[in-house]
């Protein structure tokens, strides 16, 4: 009898990412070198933060002029002023305000601290934090398309970040953005191993890859980009959106 | 440059489990068919529905007698008394009761709907149903033990079940039970590539790990055990109650 296996495969010495460059184009050439190129159905999982690079969502604090209730809310939570400037301008709404955390609603309506800005690994000077990629869902896309162009291969693109979840401490990888791949599997009418209909029955696939991919990627090794091979994953056009609760629908906000 | 890969293997074959029946011996033996053996440092991860069964954690509906609260929340969720009590009786606080979900902490500490109580996957009468494993952490350890007595060979054991989340939709695996490896990768104190203290610096793995494992299982197909190989953990003895939040920590309970 044969075992199923999946590999989580990270791609090493891809360089430090500045704005314009071109992330499929790197991605082919290390999967050319390393891995002997990608294949049909391989699911590549992106780092936002090298998106964001790539991208150019790079800010200067220096350069950010806080508003008053910037000043306040950094106050009560310990941050710097331009730090929650920039949150708030990346922000719906603050979900909760407590014991020095500011966890908001992200434009793209993403629940998480900070608006996941971040300082870490971003080159030169300590006062620049990236953003997150404007739309994740594009970033993705363009780069499924770029892969497309330069091989002619269909893959999945997952653009992850690392985010704190309720309940449970520490940090998981989370999908933010998808291209080619459907965000939920679909269990609903099938049945399991003794003919029952399944009550549990909606997999939330893209978030279980980025929490996968994360394996592969560390934090401190230099491995921004995973190819997943070997998952049969659902098809498909979908947006990141449809993995987010509507606040009315959501139970804990 | 070499790649760093991780595997994510499903075991096949793995039998319907009854009460006493041997995981560990029956996962050796599956290892051994079909990937030569476990090796020191894999991670075992291991579906807590074959566990509960393994330890008898089945109940039949109609053995239970509702309590009148229970027939309260029944009626106002839509559930069966029964079932409800039952879910109660596994649980420490209703955290949430809307919109006809129901989601407790558990006697264990976790925050999920119905006490992880499932009817999925029993076998037999509709009217059965698993619960949790009583303590998820010893259910570990015991596995973990056995390996060691029957191989010789010091692994990891994971059990993981599949619960939801707040702010996103759709379900993903969670470790709920470990032995042999942290329940957090701590980054504090090392630096990013950039020579940056890094931020976002502790990782729930045995999440990830469970998450990852899952793209293995499958719901349909029957593969509750998957093997993770090539993942450098953080090894050591450590309780999933060091991965849940205490109420008062907690910003959304």
């Amino acid at each position: 009898m044969n075992y199923k296996k999946i590999e989580i495969i990270g791609l090493k010495g891809i360089p430090d990412i500045k704005a314009g460059d071109d992330l499929a184009k790197m991605i082919c050439e290390k999967a050319d070198e390393q891995i002997g190129g990608l294949r049909e159905g391989d699911i590549i999982v992106v780092a936002s933060k090298i998106v964001a690079k790539a991208e150019g969502r790079i800010v200067r604090l220096s350069d950010v002029q806080p508003s008053p209730f910037a000043r306040r809310v950094a106050e009560l939570t310990g941050k710097t002023p331009e730090l929650v400037e920039l949150i708030l301008r990346e922000s719906n709404k603050i979900v909760k305000m407590k014991n020095r955390h500011l966890i908001v609603e992200t434009k793209h309506g993403f629940v998480c601290a900070n608006a996941g800005i971040d300082k870490s690994n971003v080159a030169g000077d300590e006062e620049v934090v990236s953003l997150l990629p404007e739309d994740p869902d594009q970033s993705a896309r363009r780069i499924k398309e770029d892969i497309m162009k330069i091989k002619n291969v269909d893959v999945a693109v997952i653009i992850s970040d690392t985010f704190g979840r309720a309940w449970r401490r520490g940090h998981v990888n989370f999908a933010i953005g998808v291209a080619g791949i459907k965000v939920i599997k679909d269990y609903r009418g099938s049945q399991d191993m003794y003919g029952y209909m399944l009550r549990v029955t909606q997999i939330a696939v893209v978030d279980e890859l980025a929490a996968a991919a994360e394996l592969a990627m560390g934090k401190s090794d230099r491995i921004p980009v995973v190819v997943i091979r070997g998952y049969d994953y659902p098809r498909g056009d979908d947006s990141i959106k449809n993995l987010l609760y509507p606040e009315e629908k959501d139970l804990f906000r």
